[in-house]
Order: structure tokens, then sequence, then C-alpha cells
């Protein structure tokens, strides 16, 4: 964060715990520059940019004031979710096509989408690493490296588990077509058609239209917007419903950013291990921490191979590569199995281009951007949603990855909301695709993955305005 | 096919037909150069070449002679095969993978591969192509061309379908992770867990293995080692299990080599029409062709979308890069709801790098060294096997691809056989891998994508001998 972005920050936290009110004088930026010992030029960078966000205004001659519109910061969401834990046959695709639809196309404000802007990540780098490594090809590797993928990458992928302080050899790794196509090879591996499967509520959609693929049961869990899913529920689920698998994302879950605790992480290990139950961990946003260092995830607690960790480099490194991997403990052989049989391998340039990218050492130094524009994004996008969205609206408050989850007060409809935003040329992802109850109907989840531009400010203003209308 | 080799085969057919008989003497080296037009070295090197095939001695200072075991090519296998017409469950991973696996190093003579060699493809100017392409990346892309693929390669594809006169549009194209993974989509875009699936007999392990991962019924149905699937059995099939998909390989079929007429194919369009049948035409072989043009699919006389073609470029251009594609007509929708929720999309560097190599125009130029390469292996291998094989095996004359299947004579055992072969380093494909029922227990696969080497040569005198003892 720059200097003047750090003092907008310090100015916008007064006025939002009331240090500072509504019609307050800000100091003069010569006054200012002397107390903060920071340059005149700094100090108006400041205003500026909290005038831009509507927080101060500027009187002609007289200086700057706290605007009457500044409110206070929104609340988080507190109470975990209180699904009915019935297990219920999945019919989700039809809305979730519906709604990925309207949203592919480049000129919708993408607050709905699932992915960052492409822009956060070095495309150029990567391309000149893969020509390099495509002109190394041995050719007989695209005949001796086909299942588990190729083993330069496998290596790179071991060698980020040690640095987190996790051993897994190559060999027990399997590169897969990215994330997505690595967890339903997990799941394919351990369930049949019939089978229960606990998830979080809400949970990610791909993860019930998996779920709906191969004609399988969705329990959901309680699960709580800061720390995750409820293990006494989990627990009580297992005993009730016997499942075949249980499929979490442990850090920054998608939707609602929450994360569990390494303790509770490491009680979750103790717990699927002793009811004998696979345990798919979905971990592709831990890289994108906002602290001081990655959340170990679930597998690092894993004694005896009950966890299945899934990622990938879609959202850190390579969108479109489409290379993801799972570490599947004692399932190594069913999934490498599922793996051939589904696509065979995965596609060489992307591997060795990655691979290749990965040894040159210059991924960490990326992700140190990436997370502070990410991080940066965040307190801008929940500060714009203080000041447009209704009253009452509560807003997660997650540590990592680039989603929001939003509690909308009174009976604002979510799927209502989201057909006039789409009318007006934006997306948003409403509370019920994440749910195979379609619960969640007064929730959305925005996408802070791009820069709070003036167009995607516009666009929030908007869609708080609808909200405000739906709550009437 | 260079003089030398055009002479040697000429007088390999002399031999064979009965023209030239054992211990005849053929021409001396300057008379058939001078009745030939072709320079005494042209001759010598034929004369070495046959002499190294063991179809002729030389004996000191007096010439080469026609050897005593010059043998006649074997016969072709004549007669379709008879299934017992039940639908059952498929039940062959086990089987597919101990031999798949015994076979996956790089010290195994391939005969049992379902690869061609790697070193028949331009990897350099993949590569290069794959760096420009790269070099040349529109970020946005990563985002808005996931699931049906790069509008740039599909543009490529529809024109190769358009050289071959089918008219397709790009937009009815669904890029993806080989044709492994089109046949899978197409698969689960049409079939519930219990249908019944038609499939050839003998038919591609990959097909069972899919079946039995989706925990669909195989219907085998008589198959013609010629000219592929018979019509009439196709039809009496479809009466008695009313299936929900067949599942075909109209060119060039693995593992049988037959290829199916256009008539046939014309007629097997209009068939599945009339009974508002997925057929599922696995086309991955159809460019190996070695006659005159590339034999139309099925596809081309598709009229009512009834046609899912699959193909790719694994065989024909860029082994390991995992670009294939599927034209899932009428299915266009399910299957790309079934590509964006198996993996999302296909790896952009290789949809990328292939859609610029196709750009080029050099692809045409590639492929036809690549038929005459195969095609002067084939012809090799059955002069061999002619040569080593127990008398009374039938071997196919396959018009396309890369493999040629065996029909062993006697009570010899494919599965022993292959297990003794893999004792002395070689892999084969015995024939139980491609039948649900486990049919074909004395047939083999044998892949002639490999060109013949000493080494090569002499796996096949040990296989032909260890068949002869199994015979006894």
């Amino acid at each position: 964060m720059k200097r003047y972005q750090a003092l907008a920050a310090d100015i916008a936290a007064s006025i939002r715990n009331g240090t500072l009110k509504p019609g307050d004088k800000l100091p003069s930026v010569r006054r200012a520059s002397a107390s903060r010992h920071l340059s005149p030029a700094t100090v108006f960078q400041a205003y500026y940019l909290l005038e831009a966000k509507g927080l101060i205004r500027a009187r002609d001659r007289s200086g700057y004031y706290v605007a009457h519109g500044a409110k206070a910061l929104p609340p988080e969401p507190e109470t975990a979710s209180k699904p009915d834990g019935e297990a219920r046959p999945v019919v989700i695709s039809e809305l979730v096509v519906r709604i990925l639809e309207s949203a592919m196309t480049r000129d919708v404000v993408p607050l709905g989408s699932a992915f960052p802007s492409p822009l956060l990540f070095p495309f150029e780098r990567l391309g000149r690493a893969t020509a390099v490594a495509m002109s190394q090809l041995d050719p007989w590797s695209t005949v001796s490296e086909l299942a588990p993928g190729s083993h330069a990458l496998r290596q790179q992928i071991a060698l980020r588990y040690l640095v987190d302080g996790i051993h897994i050899r190559p060999e027990h790794i399997v590169v897969t077509n990215g994330a997505m196509e690595a967890l339903n090879l997990c799941l394919s591996a351990v369930c049949k058609p019939g089978d229960a499967v606990l998830v979080e509520s809400p949970c990610f959609y791909a993860c019930l239209q998996a779920l709906e693929r191969f004609g399988l049961h969705a329990v959901e869990v309680a699960t709580d917007p800061r720390d995750g899913i409820d293990l006494d529920a989990l627990e009580a689920a297992i005993a009730r419903h016997r499942p075949a698998a249980c499929w979490l994302m442990t850090n920054y879950q998608n939707p609602l950013g929450s994360a569990m605790s390494e303790a509770k992480k490491h009680a979750l290990a103790a717990l699927v291990a002793r009811h004998r139950l696979p345990l798919i961990e979905d971990d592709v946003y831990g890289e994108l921490y906002f602290d001081n260092r990655r959340p170990t995830p679930t597998k690092g607690f894993d004694g005896d191979g009950w966890v299945m960790h899934c990622s990938s480099f879609s959202k850190t490194l390579a969108p479109g590569y489409r290379v993801g991997w799972t570490s599947p403990g004692r399932f190594l052989k069913q999934v490498t199995y599922q793996k051939l049989t589904t696509s065979l391998a995965t596609s060489m340039p992307g591997q060795l281009g990655i691979a290749r990218y990965l040894e040159r050492g210059s991924f960490e130094r990326h992700l140190r951007g990436l997370r502070l524009s990410l991080r940066k994004n965040r307190d801008e996008y929940i500060d714009a949603i203080g000041r447009h969205f209704p009253a009452g609206t509560k807003v997660s408050r997650p540590s990592g990855g680039y989603f929001l989850w939003l509690e909308l007060p009174g009976a604002v409809d979510a799927l209502a909301l989201h057909d006039k935003a789409m009318a007006a040329g934006i997306s948003i992802a409403p509370g019920p695709m994440f749910s195979a109850s379609r619960g969640f109907g007064a929730c959305i989840r925005v996408n802070y993955g791009h820069p709070l531009t003036a167009r995607v400010e516009a666009a929030l203003r908007t869609i708080g305005k609808t909200a405000i209308r739906l709550a009437a």
C-alpha cells in the first residue's frame, strides 16, 4: 500500500468509528503534511482519493470536510447457516447455467464472475517459459508421462508442499485438467450413484453440479461465515447419513470467504480418519492469503491418507492453462485410473510451461503482488458497498481469495436482484446457486478480483439502489 | 517409397504369389539393373533388404536365390464376430490396467501400445507455433473462451470438415481434452446408469472402461474385420435392447482395422436417425488413410444431428497436447454443459499452438509423410508376421491407422502369450481386452506405428515362436 493510500485508509477508519463526524473539517494539506511527516503531494493524493470515494468533500477556498453521506463500514454476517440436514438429490444445473451464461460476455460488469481479472497474471513470462519448455520437449515423454503427469511439474508441486511443511512425494500427485477435473476424479473415485456427500452450506455451485452429474445426494452442513464448517454438525451428519465423501473448501471458501483455523483443520483430519471418510479438500484459494503466511490445509494434518487435496494454478498463476492437481492420499490408484479413463493425460505445453516458470523462481514475487492487489480491492469494495448498499447489509471480511458474501436486509430476493442487475449489464452471483435446498435467497456473492474502477463503482451503486428498492 | 524399396516389394510379391519359387535364382544385379532401368546400387539395396527379411539368400560367387523359408503372406481374417447379443455390465478395468501398466516403460518393445512412434510428429514446428501463439495471447480470452474452446481453433477444425465436404460451423464444435474426453462427454450427455450401449465386437477397451465407469451395459454387435459393424445385427440389437447410444469407430477401427464403406455409413446414418439413437462416432484414425482420400465419416451423412462425431489431433499431429473435439449435433447444449462441469475448459497453449500451426498450412504435408511411413510399416509388419508366426495365423489388411488384428491358430491363449511376451520385454494387446464378454481369446492387436527395426523384428520372432509353442 502506498503512503497516500495508508493515510486515506487511516482517515476513512476515523470517519467510520466516529472520531471524525459528518461536517467536521479536515486539517489543511499543509498542517497534515507537517504533523504526519508526509509530502503535501501525498496528503493531497489521499484527500483526492477520499473525495473520489465520497467520504469527504471540498468546499471552495475553505478546505475539506467529512461528507454527510459517509457511513460506517457495513457489519459482518455472524451466524452460521442452519440447513435442514436432509440428504437430497441435486437439481441445480438449469439455474446455474442460466446465470453463468447471462454473464459470459465481456460487456457485462463481472461482479458475479468466478474469475479474477486476467490482467493480474504474468502471461508474457509464462508464454516465454512455455516456448523454452516446448523447444526442449522430449518426444518420448508424450508417451511415457501420461496419466500422473509431467514429472518435472510434480516435483515443483511437491516442493511447494514442502515449503509449507507438508511432505508429499511427486509420485503421490496426479496432474489434472484444472482443479475442476481433480475434484471430479476424486468424487468418482470414492462415490457411486445414490451415495450421500457432505457439503458446506452454502457451497461452491460446481460442487453441486458435480453431485448432480454423478447422481449423488447432497447433505448441507452448517457453516460459519468466518471459520467454516461446524464440526459437531459434520459429525452428526456422518452418523446420520453414512456419507461416501465430504467435500470442503477450508481456505477462503467460495462463496463465504470463510477460513478454518489450523486447530479446527487438525480436528477435522482426525475426525475423517476416525470415521474412515474420504475428505475432498478443495484448496484453490489457499495461496491468496492476506495475512502473514499460507494457511496449512487439512492435508497437512492427514496421517492416514483420508484427505484428497485438490488445487490448481488457475487462480494463482495461469488462468486458461488448465493445470491443476490432486494429492489423493490412499486413493491414489483409484484416482489415477479415473484420470486415465476420463482424459488420459493433461496437456503437455501447459504443464511444461508452468514447470519451467516455477523452476525459474519468480512465482513468489508474482504471488506477493497478486495478494496485495486483491487485499486492496477487498478494502475498496467493502468501502463502496458500505456507501451504496441498503442499511443493514452485512458483508464478510475474507482474509484471502476474492469473494465477498453479502446478506441483504429485508425481503430482498437475490434472484430478482440478479435479473435486474443483468438488465443493467451487471452480473452478480445470487445465493440460491450455492445451495441444493435453494437457501440464501437474500444473499449474493460479489467478486472483487477486478480493480474498483469508476465503472465497477457505478455498478455497485446501481445494485445497491436496486436492493434498496427491493427491500422496501 | 524409395526405388529400392519399390523393387524389393515387387520381388517379394512375386515370391509370395508363386511366380518366383524357393531355390529360384534371381537375375544378377547387372542384368536387373539393365532391364529395370535402375542403378546397380539400387538393385543391390533391394536385394540386401530382401535378404535381411529372409526372403532371399546369397550364395558365394553364385548370386541370390529365393530362400526356402520364404512364405506366402498370411491370410486375412474373413468372418464377422458372433457375440451372444446379451446386454451385460462391464467389468474390464482390472484386466486393462494390468496390461497397460505392464507396458508403460520405455524398455518394453511397444507392440501392444496404443500410440505410434512420437518421432513421426513435428514437435519442433508445433513448439514454435505454440511460442508465437502464446506471445500474442489476449489475457481476456482466458475468461471468455472457456467451455466451447478457442474460436481460432474451432474455425480451423470447421475448415477441415469443409475440405471433406462436411458443413459444420465453429459454433457447433466443442474442443476437449483429447478425443477420450470428447467420447466421455458424449456418453454422459445421452446416457444414465443402467442404460444399454451398442458397441462393436471387438471394440476399443477405452470404450468398455467408460461404460464401466458410468455403470452402463454393453451390447456387443457382430463386426466384420474388413467393413465393420453388421447393420442388420445392429438394428436387431436396437429393437431388442432399446439402447441409449451406440459407440462406433467407422474408420480403421481399433483393434480390427476395419473401415465401413461410404454406402454403409450412409445407411448407418439413416438407421440411427430412424431409431432416434445417438451415434457416438469415434473417428480418431480417419486422417491416417492409405488410399486416395479421407474416408467420409458417418457425420457426413447426418441430416438430423444424431451423430456425435469425435476426433483429435493426438494421432495425427500433436501427441501429448491433448486437444480433441466433438461435433455433437443435436446434443450440443448437453455436451457443452458436461464440458463446463467436468473440466471447464481445454488448455489454452495446446489449443492455440495447434490453431497457429494449422493456420500456417503445413498440416497436409506432414500428414502425407505420416501416412507413407505408416503404410510402409504395415507392409513390413505383415511380411515379418508371415515369416515368424505359426502357419494358419490370420492378419488383417487395414487401409489406414496403425493396428493389425491377428487371429492365432490352434488353442493359443492370447493372455498367456501376453504374459510370456512381457517376460521377454515385449508388449502385445490380447483380444480379451477388447470385449465385455472376454471373447477373442486367440487374438492379439499389434501396433505397427513404430518402424520395423531389428529390435522389433526380433520381438515379432520371439512372439511368433512362443505362439508356435502355445499352439502345439
